[in-house]
């Protein structure tokens, strides 16, 4: 029998019980709720028996921090969806091929559909929520719960309902909204870390407090790096305290992790001090004699004992006026870079164009050489290398204060976007240095307050400097910018800036996020600035997260039989089409969004194919055996059809038949 | 009928029943324990009645923040003790002038001590508690309570005495001890500050959120200023992120009185704006020609509306290549000044000595010559002034990020202790730039976690900058050097150099803080840097709290009759001076341990006036009718005898008879 593809996404709680279930199967009990339906349920009592001692009496002082809604916004936190994340090609770059994701919609929702596939498969994750400043909170409206409610839970308002006050002062309320938004997204943020995984979380003095504690509980005390400090500079301002500086909370999954990584720095770091030491004496003993510089350091890197860690650096053979440099190759990677005449500047004369083409395009070559970064052979005969400077390579290791003046990065965005579009955008370069900090070449850089996407730019910056192939998972919530206008002359005029760049599309931070990348993107592949060795990935997938493809019926177990031959009802909504299908597909089997799509036509039918093989779906109408058994014959790792896609119900008795035949090791599915 | 002074600090949860009783006498009731003692208490049922629907109900969430023990920690600020402060006359400098205080000993019993008598009289509070680093805390021993109290408190040890985790990982316990120590003094600290008054509490990333919500409860959130960082620098350690800034949290008593400040801030801010402005224009005008400048600069002045916040700096009327000054008085005020031969830059002959004598000492006032800051006359014949820049008396609004190097106050602290003696010291200036941005010329500043007195150190230059005459209480628990001793080499070699430094006086933290108290006092003195007016005290008193002065049985209701008449025992121990118990009866009476102390000799009779007759007490025995006569007739506020000090039953018989007659508004008190 096929399993029939949920469509949702999975309930937390449940797992949890099964986790406890398996640990103590005697606290484990069975009841009955008014509606005659069966849970299987945990018996308290029996567990802290099972637990004596360890448990804090009822009413006893404990060392904790609490709010109105806690518990309701973790059981939030672990409750499924049933929802969904549709392409939109047109919004993207690259749609094809490129590995990077941007999300629109409530990260919550996106939170919960991707955890399953993204489980521990995320290196670094950045947000910049709102600081709940008391202007900034957008989301507000959305993640408050009604004062109703409120009094429900907390009791504390007077019959004529006045707010009085919870614990501090005038405050309690505007805290317990902005926690209840957070906790359970931090929860939920932290099962995608990998072992090797670190969170920064920007945030200032109104819940660094509050978001410390909630973190401490959340990642563990005991992961906690430090608090980063981005001092951005005095502002012009007639306070009385000229507060300008925030905080970035940093978080890893396992302290051992970043022990690991200390060792080695501190051996690389060592070697290359040595290295810094000898250049300076050999420097002071030749002068400006480059030649006789370059030679007596390579002797010296000859001279080492092989286990001394400055060995690793000795491809650093050259030097110039700048300093300690390797000859990198030139040409493109793989071949099909661009061709055009570069003139030797001694001889005069073209220099042999390298077969796989330059590395750069004629513009940003010109100004390499004219910046002395190009290494010329004698004359015109031999390929030129460009030149890479070991200290522009060097892991710095961060300090914990970042001294950056904040107008900077304004700045940059304004000239990127046209205009200040946006308020208080983060600064992609100090998310670049961390990114620099805790990732490796490969690793998946997620950001689910995504805003201006600086983080993706970030991405894109660190991987344009080092080569790597880093890709970003973005979420924004489509936050109409009409909510983020504030009273102020300067941010109205942010605002009018806005809505004229983005014209006709929807007036929206998502918008703003989307074409930020886009610019990014495109002034970055023009500008290619340093020594990447293959082409970097400057694209995105966009989806928006929307209502389940599925109409109701498919999650009501009374009207839905399991019957592949039940072919009445047609249970996908009328609007979607067949790629919004494979992607919620997608989601559930465990491929990432970023998954190589393959599209076939068989038959005349659009069959999809998935990461080569690990999916093959077809959501198609009217599939006949030969389609199936065409399918069946690639030896996917899931197969999956419509329920009502078969032409005839011999096909659909046939199927798993073809299958058993072809690809017993397939598992197939249905929706 | 004499009252009987307390000699106990106040029981302050009798004063909160008291505030109960006033606002809801209804809810006050009696009830016997189990002694048979009544007790004066709250019916909280009926309180709750009264203030229905404001109550939190039990067991629903609530926005937070507790630990074991926080309500026993609270009971233990508001419990009263029977301590003292002893003067030490010998550790102290200019002990009868200044107005400075040193007290040595558990800063839990000094804030209960100086509660009564400081009650919103200081201005400004600044401590540096340990940062509970887990090296740190040599409090530890002394606030922690044991495995077994904590058990009970908080039940979290199962039955083989290992420690469970209470809600954050591996460190309940841990942060426990520390809260329990830091909650209870700054509840108490909250009622010194006055009502401009403000607080800031040094502390790094250990206990910092956990320090943010205490301080939210106990000043208010609304309170809250910021979070000061300062950034030490990057340090030269290898570890993978370079930590080396902490915080300073402040909080004011009131933000309305700050709010007031940013606008007298702001008007005088805008006055100097405009003058800087005018001076470049003349500056661009006449080039280096000062005269012309000066002349126009001063015309300006008077076209000037009187309005003009600029018309506040007029006196600054004089320039030169440094910019704009103004010309202060070179001599001595009140006279008494050193004298000695200046010759005048041009003629070279010896100028006119000022009457008062110089400001400064000679080779300082050489100094200030050669640096081209003494304004001359034509002649020999008229004093020079001293130079007064208006940008050296700018207020600078602080930046929330100090970033300054570590390293350069741990250096200006080992030039002047000879060695480094302490680990770790708080940068003077920057305490110097908290005190100039929140006090006033005369406010009392009080630190009582004094540590190395960089706090006091700070009071100095600051007074001595602007001529103020703010005064200090340290607070410094007598802690033994050999428990901060670490273990590292480093902080070996500072144990070894700070024992050098003590010699034969006890090897604790007082010690030094004393110690660099009249290190830095004499320097300042003898290199008097600017424009002070007044000769700046640079002194300060010394106490050591102590067991009371008095006997068991001065506390015990049953063996001590209130009658004058009985002089049978003596209740005061037999080690202690008449100067002991001035100061223990002068804060029970409300005069600053800081009071102007006058003594006379009376008829052979040792009797202290203290504030120029807010107290006139004499604890010798055998205290005739003339003395008593002598002593109503000088009409104190209080007047004090010993209870056992009266010659005869006579004398204690007229005793009352004389005050009637002599000064019937004196109150007087008996011990």
């Amino acid at each position: 029998m096929d399993e029939k593809l949920k469509m949702h996404t999975e309930d937390l709680v449940q797992k949890n019980v099964d986790v406890i279930a398996e640990l103590f199967p005697d606290c484990i009990t069975e009841y009955t709720d008014e509606d005659n339906v069966p849970h299987r349920s945990i018996d308290f009592d029996a567990l802290k028996r099972r637990l004596s001692g360890a448990a804090v009496p009822d009413g006893k002082e404990r060392y904790v921090f609490t709010w109105p809604g806690k518990s309701e916004s973790l059981r939030n936190a672990f409750a499924p969806i049933s929802k969904a994340v549709r392409p939109c090609v047109s919004d993207s770059v690259d749609f094809q091929s490129t590995r990077n994701v941007y999300i629109e919609g409530d990260n919550l929702d996106a939170l919960k559909l991707l955890r399953e596939t993204y489980l521990g498969k995320v290196d670094m994750i950045y947000i910049d929520p709102p600081y709940n400043t008391g202007s900034d909170f957008v989301y507000n409206d959305k993640f408050s719960i009604s004062e109703e409610d409120y009094s429900q839970v907390s009791g504390d308002y007077d019959e004529y309902g006045l707010r009085l006050q919870v614990n501090t002062g005038s405050n309690g309320r505007y805290h317990t909204t902005w926690l209840n938004m957070i906790y359970p997204r931090l929860v939920l943020a932290r099962d995608f870390l990998s072992d090797k995984g670190a969170i920064f979380i920007s945030i200032d003095d109104n819940e660094q407090a509050n978001l410390k504690h909630i973190c401490d509980e959340v990642f563990g005390e005991t992961n906690f790096v430090t608090t980063f400090t981005w001092a951005a500079g005095r502002k012009n301002d007639s306070k009385l305290v000229s507060v300008s500086h925030e905080y970035i909370l940093c978080y890893v999954k396992s302290m051992d992790h970043l022990r690991q990584n200390a060792v080695k720095w501190r051996e690389k770091k060592q070697g290359l001090e040595d290295i810094y030491k000898k250049y300076d004496q050999l420097r002071k003993k030749y002068g400006s004699d480059n030649k006789a510089v370059e030679k007596e350091l390579n002797a010296w890197y000859k001279s080492l004992d092989p286990s001394n860690p400055a060995t690793n650096h000795k491809h650093y053979n050259k030097v110039d006026s700048r300093g300690i440099f390797f000859a990198a190759d030139i040409s493109w990677p793989g071949g099909g870079g661009p061709k055009y005449e570069v003139l030797h500047p001694v001889t005069g004369k073209p220099i042999r164009i390298p077969s796989r083409g330059w590395l750069y395009t004629e513009s940003r070559l010109k100004e390499l050489i004219d910046d002395d970064r190009v290494l010329f052979g004698a004359d015109e005969n031999s390929v030129p290398c460009v030149k890479s400077y070991l200290r522009e390579h060097e892991f710095s290791a961060p300090y914990s204060v970042f001294y950056k003046d904040g107008r900077a990065s304004t700045k940059r965005l304004r000239e990127l976007m046209g205009a200040d579009v946006f308020q208080n955008p983060k600064d992609e370069e100090i998310i670049q240095s961390l990114i620099q900090f805790c990732t490796d070449d490969d690793s998946i850089v997620m950001d689910f307050f995504s805003g201006s996407a600086s983080t993706a730019h970030a991405v894109f910056l660190q991987n344009i400097s080092d080569g790597g192939r880093r890709s970003f998972i973005m979420v924004q919530v489509p936050e109409p910018l009409e909510n983020l206008k504030g009273s102020s002359e300067a941010s109205k005029k942010i605002y009018d800036n806005a809505v004229k760049l983005l014209g006709n599309k929807p007036h929206n931070v998502s918008e703003i996020g989307k074409e930020r990348i886009r610019r990014a993107g495109s002034s970055l592949s023009s500008s290619q600035s340093t020594l990447d060795r293959s082409r970097p990935d400057l694209g995105f997938r966009v989806f928006k997260i929307d209502s389940s493809n599925m109409n109701d019926v498919y999650y009501d177990p009374q009207s839905v039989t399991k019957d592949i031959l039940q072919l009445s009802a047609d249970n996908i909504k009328s609007d979607r089409t067949p790629e919004d299908l494979l992607f919620q597909v997608m989601l559930e089997l465990g491929a990432e969004l970023s998954s190589k799509i393959e599209i076939l036509t068989i038959g005349g039918k659009k069959v999809f194919d998935v990461d080569d093989g690990f999916i093959t779906a077809c959501f198609d109408k009217d599939v006949d055996n030969s389609l199936v058994e065409h399918i069946a014959k690639r030896e996917p790792v899931f197969a999956v059809f419509r329920d009502s896609s078969m032409a005839s119900d011999a096909v659909a008795i046939n199927y798993s038949e073809i299958f058993k035949t072809f690809s017993p090791s397939t598992t197939t599915k249905v929706l």
